[in-house]
């Protein structure tokens, strides 16, 4: 049960947190438990009832890597994101009522645009919008955010570099703060969505990220460093425990049903929701250089696909691996430019299920040096 | 041109907000002004450029008041109520950094609880759920309202019924008064979606509504009475202009292509935006009661439909009138209880415009009177 991977390492987070948690926090902790717990069974049950519907209406695929097989010939509902998207949006809705700190604008703010990410989503699995308006949606449902954002715009800026900003540690942005938050969300929600194609990747990817989130925040609740900011820090990081525990609930009640063989597809819904309730977390709990370690494969994935997303190789609309029907293994095309099809070319022909377990195996592996790099990143970063 | 009756009242409410509003508000309602006309215009070039997308993804219908025309053969875009929504939340949206009032988390609440409406509304429109799931979805969606609400909780009780509240003027309904919100978005969006069916009502009514809303505020702008609250007034119904006149203008494009023939359908989508975005204008401005005024038609039309909607009379999918072939006009059926078949009855036979027509011209009777009324109800009510 490769699932199994999904939900032990929930463990460990759970220990940090018995460990570092405040007494004062475990009303929040509590209520985001349960809603969480809430949120995965209430998706368990509405997927199943639900996604009849989804075929109904029009919205269904074949299952391209099962071309030729009996499988590759039954309707799949597609865009089934949706049910955990709604239900993790009423989550957030309701863990508010629980919430201790008193940042309600910037909470309003990731909750507005999470949804209407979510709506503009769904209209484009629903309406196949062109390509040109699928990168700008994510700009659009960022609005919201950079609205009504009032944190700081300062950054970082890493020891090494600081003879850039003659020793300074804050580099004031401005309008340039702003205009990063913007990229930050269109690179989640487009990178998770260019990172797809074989069963379970998207919302496996998905679900590794959000637990290394909610280990990093677990550590962090017991900050070390500045002591001015260590009570800002704090907030910070309970506020990404409020945004990413529901989206790790109900995600895992997605995989159980797209793990394969798929019984449903999750959509551009899906990757858009996952994409844009990361960034969210990762910009206002001030975490974005972490999230990017955890994007290590998405990221490959980007710079090794760019020749094809430009134009200069051909880019079919489908950038699969080839199924072999003798041996019931992909193999990969080596005009397809991304990671599904590297991995293959390195490791050599693997079935559908081997692949995207080396492939959630190698997200976890990143995300696990991404954990311990950040104790590295937070000294050299500070 | 029957279209022209929703712009010119439109040049009364400039009149009086030229008389009313101070010149500190200009800033705000001339933002509001130039994103208002931004969306109009862009409303109305996105809809034929994306109607057929909708077509393609099985969201069509055919008319069934046309039932045996050529017209009737037609597939006509259903659920293109999703642009003007989507449209009207950017406006929304970019309208935040124009306000000069404080009131942020309720603007925010109102934008996040219209953006959900959205987002379940088009769900409902692709997916076809269950009457049931239609009337929680309203309910579901005024849920980032309710949690976010921190204003007062005191209604003004009317001056001839203050012997039950031993003379005081205000009484606090504490949970009562999330109960009364919650029924008021129920109610303004189920409303509207029942009362349909013919070609325009839908958006017709919104539009002539959303006149009468904006005169109000605009007579507001300038408020008689207690001196201690008149700046609240004035900021309450700038809230309510700020979110009903990018509505005003996004539907009118909308109407340009609904009327009488109509090339796209508005779907629930637009059923519940529109419901939605009146009552939380209703509930964060502070005058619901006004509203209702203006929701008579609707009133009417539920209060009758009432025996079929809880099932003592049978309710048929549709409960259109029939269309005479030899006549080409709409007849009433008796047992299909609604406003639109009471009219037909009443009047007698008419063409599909015709009835439009006369609807929305009681629509605008019931919001003349509506706002003719105000002044004593206001003296009344307080």
């Amino acid at each position: 049960m490769p699932l199994l991977g999904f939900v032990l390492p929930f463990f460990a987070f759970a220990v940090v947190l018995l460990k570092n948690a405040r007494l004062e926090d475990w009303k929040e902790l509590a209520a985001n438990g349960v809603l969480s717990l809430l949120g995965f069974s209430v998706t368990l049950r509405f997927i199943p009832r639900i996604k009849d519907k989804f075929t109904e209406a029009g919205l269904f695929g074949y299952d391209i890597n099962k071309k030729g097989l009996a499988q590759g010939e039954k309707k799949i509902p597609e865009a089934v994101g949706l049910i955990p998207a709604t239900i993790y949006i009423l989550c957030i809705c309701l863990l508010h009522l629980f919430r201790q700190s008193n940042n309600v604008e910037l909470y309003t703010a990731a909750f507005a645009s999470v949804t209407f990410m979510v709506l503009l989503g769904f209209a484009d699995d629903v309406l196949n919008l062109k390509w040109r308006y699928k990168l700008i949606l994510p700009l659009v449902a960022s609005l919201p955010l950079l609205v009504l954002y009032t944190g700081g715009t300062c950054v970082l800026v890493p020891r090494p570099l600081r003879f850039l900003t003659k020793g300074k540690s804050l580099l004031e942005l401005g309008i340039l703060y702003y205009i990063y938050m913007a990229m930050l969300s269109v690179f989640c929600t487009n990178a998770i969505n260019i990172y797809a194609g074989i069963n379970g990747l998207e919302v496996g990817q998905s679900v590794i990220i959000a637990l290394a989130v909610l280990l990093h925040n677990a550590l962090q609740l017991h900050p070390s460093g500045n002591k001015d900011n260590l009570e800002l820090l704090r907030q910070n990081h309970l506020f990404s425990i409020d945004l990413i525990l529901p989206f790790y609930a109900t995600s895992l009640a997605l995989a159980y049903y797209n793990w394969y063989p798929s019984k449903v597809f999750v959509g551009d819904t899906f990757c858009y929701f996952s994409g844009m309730t990361f960034a969210m977390a990762a910009i206002l709990a001030h975490f974005s250089e972490i999230l990017l370690l955890f994007f290590i494969p998405q990221l490959i994935n980007f710079i090794y696909s760019i020749p094809q997303l430009i134009g200069i190789v051909p880019c079919p609309r489908h950038r699969l691996p080839r199924l072999n029907r003798q041996t019931g293994k992909l193999e990969a095309i080596r005009s397809n430019l991304n990671l599904v099809n590297l991995t293959l070319w390195i490791i050599g022909p693997l079935t559908e299920r081997q692949l995207c377990i080396v492939l959630c195996s190698f997200q976890a592996f990143c995300c696990a040096m991404g954990l311990l790099l950040r104790v590295w990143a937070l000294t050299w970063l500070s």
